[in-house]
């Protein structure tokens, strides 16, 4: 079985360094651009601005021996399963990024832009899910 | 860099075919049993039973050659990027599952018991992250 993942975009972020990098999407998270690899703009059709998405990207920045950790890298908190948490270093370091798009260029550059990204600027981007109902408001149900 | 994902558990179910999976996880999809790999037990230290989760899986009977489908493959609707849908056919084939631990058990055999998963039996598992602030229903926040 082939499960190695495919990159189909990159991010372009102001955010250029971990240090920099909020910790969730609600702390300050900055516009992005993703740059969508051309050989997969056909996958864009029917992605308008003003939807909402979820974006996995690879965190390639991340540790992947880590079983444990302290939460949001706090020591003076007890160390827990990174299962229990959203820490980065993860054995599979996905990073899992709800959005609003501002922008869908499917041209010859193709790009899509967004309203927030916690993600670094060079981050691999491997799927762009529209969202399911389970992550829908309630307004929108 | 390597992105090849590695397994972390796999899915105990008694939905056994593509064809029976239900589309949408509020479509009747049942309880279901996560075997971890007991290399990864102690990334489970702190789960806990009654809280929300997303699962990673690896919907390995998928193709993922696919850039556009018929939405819910309703071949009277118009093709759709894959990106613009939650079609399983994608470049990169993980699935999201929002699900409620039933049970954690962190022991020699571990697993953990979830309230409805719409993933095949055997469906390889590749992550189980903590659900972050902007999953959480409004009441939670």
């Amino acid at each position: 079985m082939d499960m190695s993942l495919r990159i189909i975009g990159r991010v372009e972020s102001s955010v250029k360094s971990r240090a920099d990098a909020p910790k969730m999407e609600d702390e300050g998270a900055p516009q992005a651009v993703v740059r969508i690899d051309p050989a997969y703009r056909e996958a864009l059709l029917g992605m308008e601005p003003g939807k909402e998405a979820v974006l996995l990207t690879w965190l390639h920045q991340s540790d992947r021996s880590y079983l444990q950790v302290h939460p949001r890298g706090d020591k003076t908190r007890e160390k827990r399963g990174v299962f229990a948490t959203r820490s980065p270093d993860r054995p599979n370091p996905i990073g899992l990024h709800r959005v609003r798009l501002l922008a869908v260029d499917d041209g010859p550059e193709p790009s899509i832009t967004v309203d927030r990204l916690e993600a670094l600027d060079g981050t691999p981007v491997i799927d762009i899910k529209a969202i399911g109902r389970t992550y829908r408001s309630d307004e929108e149900r």
